[in-house]
């Protein structure tokens, strides 16, 4: 199955924001084995709105929109659509009276703008958006289809994931074929220490192709199953990330979407072990990963952000002497603030940060990157210096990876 | 002058890459006075990206593409667009040369792959490329144009900045005109309700046109002047940008890429007034918010996560009675949490959130999204109950927002 997508607003063709609906959509439709052929973006103007939705619509019959279904005046997406397909506007009661509900529950009153949102192109499918005000619609008619989804992302891909792939997958055009990646997914090693490791395996994976995609969070390793059936493509998906997980060796922390704090949170939940952190350059960031995870207030009982060095005295116990005679930056200084947490929090494990994020602050000993990191797990300690490229917040970003990954390595060199 | 742009890349329609080129080449255009009128991505497939260059060239005459050029498997955007305008496709000694040098002096032998990278349209102009392989291209006829620019993000910047803009510069169409954006930040009011206070300015603003933008950290309000003189652009812009500070009042907290934390901190250092936080469903967000501003270090102490009820109580001295009689989410307890942490730190302004992020937590009373704010300045205290929509990430990230917004407030109310 093919089918076209248009991408609307004014911010995307002015370079205003980033086009993550493309990526959200290009990733689930090619694992749902639809084949996008082409992406348009459009302002929010009217006449090429349904210019570009027209030309998708003659080209492969099915088109998916995001965009310009908002209550304001610049979203005018659904008036030109349902001009395409000659239709009229029309209120639909059951969705007037969600939006009702949706503002009652908020404990607000409707405005009389959010009406507009309620109105459909007479005949469509309504896919109701429990995360917005705007609906997803979906117009069909003689073998032309137009799905509309909302603009925000967080919407755009509930509708996506509850609504359309479901209905995609009952027509039955893509049956046995797919598009499929896989990933494993490494940290504290660099990209061409893991190449090294890794070794010239594209040749043995064909026609699977590789991409190593560094970030803040490590090196992804991605295979693709390019239009395979998809057994075969699952078969040698499988054998290549065993390979690769085999090679990368203790660098590897999961797969797919594998989020590092979860995987600790797992490990300490299943000793029934809890867990504090005492932070400094970070300045909560590590906190905000491990609670980013649902489920996490069973093991993480909180932190400390001990910005300035009073506070690391006074609430995390570290001695003044020691931040006199070594630095806030260092082993020693680290060190004393996981134990400190440790304690003030009486837990098991604990994590602690201490660095330079710059843009200031940086000697020629401890350039901006420098970062101290600590874990402690019962009487067991280690400490990590790392010196990490980058601005301010991938310093930040990579320092929070890496103290949960030392505590990974910790539990492993423990169990 | 307007343009279309045809990204190319087997990558972006899978979702596998963000489109950063297609967010410069938007930028750097609109600065320019250059009006994006669409923008279209295709896979790596010859009759794909001859198709969307060739009618794309045919509703605007000038085509700016990216991608296609390397030395390998996708060396395919040239020779489409060759055919396009009915070229050969000839080796050019010159660019040979370059690419001979560039080898030699990495100290590695050319592979033959990289030969083909020599070959350009009969004709067309070559744009160095100092920073890769491969050339950009010019190819010009009859009033159409093609540029060919590499898909590599900083190659493409170089050659749009270097060779591509000056160029379209030199042809006379834009002198003096702009396409412009100015952007008025609110927060703490609905889209729909900001609608109804903003009302129909739309019509008293044109030709400017205006977008309400929403997000966690509140809705922007972006007008834009469409390929205007400059003067004349920045004139309605400085105006327009006025009344809509005026309609959106106390709800305005910056302009641009005004943050909401650093606004905090100015007008904290501005008193010589210092910052703490005590954060439960936030789990550091907030702290982590504040200290991804350069400097923060001089006002902001530090935080505690409170993020089990004993830490609440322990660190912040929250009485384990008030959290039993009223729950942990609740008007007394983060009044509380807020207060201990004025005195816990020993500073002037204190910030407290305590909510219930999702996706498990939630009562009839206290559904998810319920989160409670408090801020803390001197004896002066205000306390906010708020229903956040969205997915743990987004209730999260809106809660720092409005926690910061609320100390804003405050301090509107006592200056």
């Amino acid at each position: 199955m093919k089918l076209e997508v248009v991408t609307i607003g004014t911010e995307l063709v002015l370079g205003q924001i980033l086009d993550t609906n493309a990526v959200d959509l290009g990733r689930e439709l090619a694992a749902a084995g639809v084949e996008i052929v082409r992406r348009t973006s459009v302002a929010d103007r009217p006449d090429m709105i349904r210019a570009a939705v027209a030309e998708a619509l003659d080209r492969t019959g099915f088109v998916i929109t995001t965009g310009g279904l908002g209550p304001t005046r610049d979203d005018m997406t659904k008036k030109e659509v349902a001009a395409i397909f000659e239709k009229p506007l029309i209120l639909d009661a059951a969705v007037l009276q969600s939006l009702e509900e949706r503002f009652r529950r908020l404990g607000r009153a409707m405005p009389a703008s959010n009406r507009t949102q309620a109105e459909v192109p007479a005949g469509a499918t309504v896919l109701p958006n429990p995360r917005g005000t705007a609906p997803g619609l979906w117009v069909e008619e003689a073998d032309r289809v137009v799905v509309m989804l909302p603009g925000v992302p967080s919407e755009m891909r509930g509708l996506l994931a509850e609504e359309v792939l479901p209905r995609i997958a009952g027509r039955g055009e893509t049956a046995g074929i797919v598009v499929r990646s896989r990933t494993v997914r490494t940290t504290g090693i660099a990209e061409s220490a893991l190449a090294e490791r890794v070794g010239a395996i594209e040749d043995e994976i064909a026609p699977l192709t590789l991409a190593y995609l560094p970030s803040s969070s490590g090196v992804d390793l991605r295979v693709t199953a390019w239009r395979l059936r998809v057994e075969d493509a699952e078969r040698r998906l499988a054998a290549a990330a065993a390979q690769l997980r085999a090679r990368a060796g203790e660098h590897v922390y999961g797969e797919e979407n594998a989020d590092l704090a979860a995987t600790i949170l797992d490990l300490l939940r299943a000793n029934r072990q809890r867990l504090a952190v005492a932070e400094s350059c970070t300045g909560g960031l590590l906190g905000g990963r491990i609670t980013a995870v649902p489920g996490s207030s069973d093991v993480f009982a909180g932190g400390i952000v001990a910005y300035a060095d009073d506070v690391k005295r006074d609430l995390l116990g570290v001695p003044a002497a020691l931040i006199k005679a070594h630095g806030a930056v260092s082993e020693e200084v680290v060190l004393a603030m996981a134990a400190g947490a440790q304690q003030r929090f009486g837990v098991d494990a604990a994590l602690a940060v201490t660095g330079i994020a710059g843009p200031g602050g940086g000697t020629v000993d401890k350039p901006v990157g420098t970062v101290w990191l600590a874990a402690r797990l019962g009487n067991a300690a280690r400490a990590l210096r790392r010196v990490f490229p980058g601005d301010r917040g991938e310093i930040r970003a990579r320092s929070a990876q890496a103290a949960l990954d030392l505590l990974r390595r910790l539990m492993g060199t423990l169990a």
